[in-house]
């Protein structure tokens, strides 16, 4: 089956760049809020991030309004999934809100639209019944989509497996990297691992083998990289990741999930605070010199 | 106290390399090994790094043969030492052939000389004894000097701590970023760090959530970097991955090391034996269309 007609469910930071970047790469798109002000915010940040792109990558501005104007922003199900080949839904993280949206579009959607969910922690098989056709639901769940270029595709027990490389061809067709996985897993692939590194930078800080900067200059010195596990932390936000540790059972992690608690009591989440383990704008490991 | 001597014992892969930074940035510099003819190769090897250096940084050749010029090659113990204000020690990774050492040069050094050893996974405390001045002995364990620069500066219990800053300051001269631990930590920060990726990524891969280029791919992506958890236990060897894996103790690392021991018996150990998770001289990974 060849993908034209791509609908966007949820207007918000992943679905306006899922939507933009299909826009860009010649599909029609609709693209779907049930607050018409999510919309309208949606169609501001296109017009930012082409400006961004137009400034660092090679992309003509003009080509980048044509894309946002060719794309129908509307808050009516009917209209947004109208000819739809596939869906790709990025509402809101809420397992009772997922529900609710996939057991309408499961009944107002054409017979030949596919059904992907870009949701970040829980699973596809969670809403594939309530969709009413779970061999042709899967997850597709991007990234940022125009720095961290991976898209996965994870399908649930019941998904047919055609549809697979379908998923993987219009992923490519996005510009980004299709990552295959097998079967059901919390958070993909990549949160297995980046979750791994941050539990083990935590247990050294916690077991006070070293402080944050020493752990941060050794991994990016080391994987000749810009950021480090503590830095990796301010960005996601201390609160996440203390709700991700205390739910870790040994000893050491509880430790730290105890020194993460004492940053969020005092309103220190990281990079959308302005302190965390680092004092933003400018925080010391991206100072010049320190890697010296 | 300035540091203008420094005495490399063992003139192995590292011994070589901190040597000739060493030379590069100043220092008199004597090397010693027990085998002359590991002498005759070091500074063959030197020879082949000037080249590249040479050919891939701003370094001009006849500065870099002065430096090895510079450099005494000994395999007498007591003109390797001579007038040595540190001793860095990089011979063979064996308890009872380092304990040799440490015994031997504690009773010949010059009463100035501070004791540093390489030692990736023993530990200081373990040879501080035996070296007759505790106090001065520390953990300088550099990466591989040129392409990785970190050095990490490990004290154990009974070290002088006034030693640290004059550790960081020699780390610096040489043109590596100091890494402070503040107590003994088998494999310092960084292997830490390494082994908790290289186990999560096996771990998916035992578990068959997904396959090793996928793994591999949702990391490189997502980092941006290039190379994955399994190019680079192909990188380490697999036989070194296995005899770390096969001692964690979860059911699933347990049958990521059933796994690698297959590879093992194979005689597949990664990069060095041509074949691994990866086929060389031309990995998959490497290829330009992986990401893609
Ligand atoms: N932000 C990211 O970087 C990112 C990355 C990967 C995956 N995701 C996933 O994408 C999904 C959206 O995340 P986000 O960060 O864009 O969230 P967001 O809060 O920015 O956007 C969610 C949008 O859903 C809309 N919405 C709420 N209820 C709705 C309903 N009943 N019908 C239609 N729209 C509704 C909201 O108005 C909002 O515009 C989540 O499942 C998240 O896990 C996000
Ligand atoms: N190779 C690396 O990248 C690296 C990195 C960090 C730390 N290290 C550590 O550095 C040390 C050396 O590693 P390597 O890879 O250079 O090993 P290597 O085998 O290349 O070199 C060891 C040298 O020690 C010499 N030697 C053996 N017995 C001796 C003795 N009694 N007296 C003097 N010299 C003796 C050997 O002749 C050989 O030249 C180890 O402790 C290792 O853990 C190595």
């Amino acid at each position: 089956m060849k993908i034209k007609n791509v609908c966007i469910l949820g207007a918000g930071t992943l679905g306006t760049r899922v939507a933009l970047q299909s826009a860009l790469s010649g599909y029609q798109v609709r693209i779907y809020d049930i607050f018409p002000t999510a919309l309208e915010k949606s169609k501001k940040t296109m017009e930012k991030i082409i400006g961004q792109l137009a400034k660092n990558t090679g992309l003509e501005e003009a080509a980048g309004f044509n894309a946002i104007n060719s794309i129908i922003f509307t808050d009516s199900p009917a209209n947004a999934v109208k000819d739809a080949d596939i869906i790709n839904e990025s509402v809101l993280e809420d397992i009772k809100v997922k529900n609710e949206v996939w057991s309408l579009f499961g009944q107002i959607a054409p017979e030949k639209t596919i059904f992907t969910t870009n949701t970040s922690f829980l699973l596809p098989s969670m809403f594939a019944e309530i969709s009413g056709r779970p061999e042709k639901f899967c997850a597709l769940h991007f990234h940022d989509v125009f720095f961290a270029k991976g898209v996965d595709i994870m399908p649930h027990a019941g998904t047919d497996p055609g549809l697979i490389p379908i998923l993987e061809d219009f992923g490519r067709s996005l510009e980004q990297v299709p990552v295959i996985i097998k079967k059901e897993n919390h958070g993909y692939l990549f949160n297995s691992i980046l979750g791994a590194i941050l539990s083990s930078a935590g247990r050294l800080l916690a077991n006070d083998v070293a402080e944050v900067e020493a752990i941060d200059k050794s991994y990016m010195v080391n994987f000749r990289v810009d950021i480090g596990p503590f830095g990796m932390m301010d960005t996601i936000g201390l609160d996440t990741v203390w709700h991700v540790t205390k739910n870790q059972n040994d000893p050491i992690s509880q430790n730290f999930a105890k020194l993460l608690k004492n940053y969020v009591d005092a309103g220190k989440l990281g990079e959308k605070t302005g302190e965390g383990f680092y004092s933003y704008p400018k925080p010391r490991y991206k100072a010049p010199d320190f890697l010296g």
